[in-house]
């Protein structure tokens, strides 16, 4: 069975059922898939969050690669940390997909299972969504999310003093990308949204600037010290690595640090705290995740980074080399 | 220029431009484009309404015939009519785009402009986007809106007995895209969403279900029909058209009320109230637009619209005969 047989129609109620057996709660959502909004309540204080993005076929992933339903987790969890660097509790979510006719149902239906199962371990209800023809495969995710007012974490927020934390390790998804690419074998990496840590995070009142890991971080660390015109002393060698990481890399003839510092999508949390303060190991407790100190917030410089992440914020290549 | 030459963040920058200058008011949005999400407020006693909408090339539209300026007015407006349908005040908006690298940047500038120029007259500020490549140009727009709390309006509550209406006129979509398509011009329709109408419609205690005609009157009533498990009596001759619009489609061969029942894209609302009450003139008044009654809500039969309408719910052709 392809796509074309069950219809626009018919895709929006396989992804609706599909949606509604993994859901634990409905959670916010009054009125959910099947009117022309869904209607969400968030509890009083808060504000909402929202971010839209899109993963899509030969761009963001291969289908002859990526199995479906990796290629579903993976859309889910890309949107979602955008919630966790905000320190938001996850709301609902909306599914705009984009697919041609020809695709095998069997294919769409893995994809929102781990869409769906990501989804639920959040506890991010699918609200509503949008199926189109298109040429490739696309899943563009709008996720929304609730903080409390005025207390979303911010790419805006470093001070010269802060310490600066990245959570778990680095690199995973890259070494993943660049042996399914030279092995030839599918993908298998497997990546997380820290919610939970971004939400301990955002009750710290020492929390500086906050963002996710997703285009590398250098990339990212980029972004943070252009919003808050600082620069940054950063301790290369402290970057954290999985276990094995270095030999991995090796034998691929990689420097596991240029993998760790350039590598995208491993949607760990970048964050600043003011000085003093908690231990590495006592705000690890707290954020309920490995945590490791890699550098320090100073003034901003004449020619520094924080201006050259602005000419050059999504380079991996040149324009970092004081790094 | 081409969009490859302005890069994902380039191409950011320029949309994030051209929102800012025209943006009245920031109004709901705390924290808008330049952070990992957008931080919105509603008001006390609001709930939040979302639906994801997409306008995908050669789907939605033909760049042949169809200038860049239409294109994103016509996305604009058909996600936001959605919020007209729930009765929801507009809150704010996130743009998903996919596009070609080798799309001119002239014409993404004049789509954004589009776009805007509608969200402006809504007041509708772009408060998050992603840009992504892809082989054909797509516009995925997510319309966040409020509405005082248990006081969004439904599909799913028509009953028997209901009178129906639809605001505006019917039909001139359709008529603009066949004329486009046979004699090769370019489309000007502009349709508009009823934001305002739908807003007092609200506010209106005798009001029974409503929906917006985007996929044509046939299709959508169904869905309402469906939802609220009621049938109806249409008096096909009241469907409201332009003016001169029966001339127009005769001298294509086409049947005017065939084109009203079933073309898409009018963006009118179509809603129902309880028995007794206003006349057609007074809700006019009421609604600030021209409203037409056009049936009336009768109990659900065997066999009848509202079941077939759960079969065949897009279809324009077969499967409404009874009409």
């Amino acid at each position: 069975m392809k796509l074309r047989d069950a219809g626009e129609f018919g895709a929006i109620a396989r992804i609706a059922r599909r949606a509604a057996a993994g859901r634990a709660s409905r959670g916010a959502v009054r009125l959910g898939i099947g009117d022309d909004a869904a209607v969400l309540r968030l509890r009083h204080g808060e504000d909402l969050v929202a971010s839209v993005d899109a993963s899509v076929e030969d761009v963001h992933f291969r289908r002859a690669r990526t199995g479906a339903e990796l290629v579903g987790r993976r859309a889910l969890v890309a949107a979602a940390s955008d919630l966790a660097a905000m320190g938001a509790r996850p709301v609902a979510f909306l599914f705009a997909l984009g697919a041609p006719p020809a695709l095998p149902l069997r294919w769409l239906d893995a994809c929102v299972a781990g869409m769906v199962a990501e989804a639920r371990a959040l506890a991010l209800p699918l609200a509503g969504g949008n199926v189109t023809r298109g040429r490739k495969v696309s899943l563009t995710i709008t996720v929304l999310g609730a903080v409390r007012r005025d207390h979303a974490l911010r790419r805006d927020r470093a001070r010269a003093g802060d310490r600066l934390f990245v959570t778990g390790a680095l690199g995973a998804a890259a070494l993943d990308l660049v042996r399914s690419e030279r092995l030839g074998r599918p993908r298998r990496h497997r990546p997380a949204a820290r919610i939970e840590a971004g939400l301990r995070l955002a009750r710290i009142p020492a929390v500086g600037a906050c963002i996710d890991v997703s285009d590398g971080l250098v990339a990212d660390l980029a972004h943070v010290l252009h919003a808050s015109r600082v620069d940054v002393e950063l301790d290369r060698a402290r970057l954290p690595v999985p276990r094995g990481f270095a030999a991995s890399c090796r034998r691929l003839g990689l420097d596991p640090l240029d993998v760790a510092a350039t590598g995208g999508e491993d949607f760990e949390l970048l964050f600043t705290l003011r000085p003093g303060g908690l231990s590495e190991a006592a705000l690890a407790r707290r954020l309920g995740v490995p945590v490791r100190e890699i550098g320090r917030i100073v003034a901003r410089r004449r020619g520094s980074l924080a201006r050259a992440g602005r000419r050059h914020p999504a380079s991996r290549a040149g324009g970092f080399r004081h790094f």
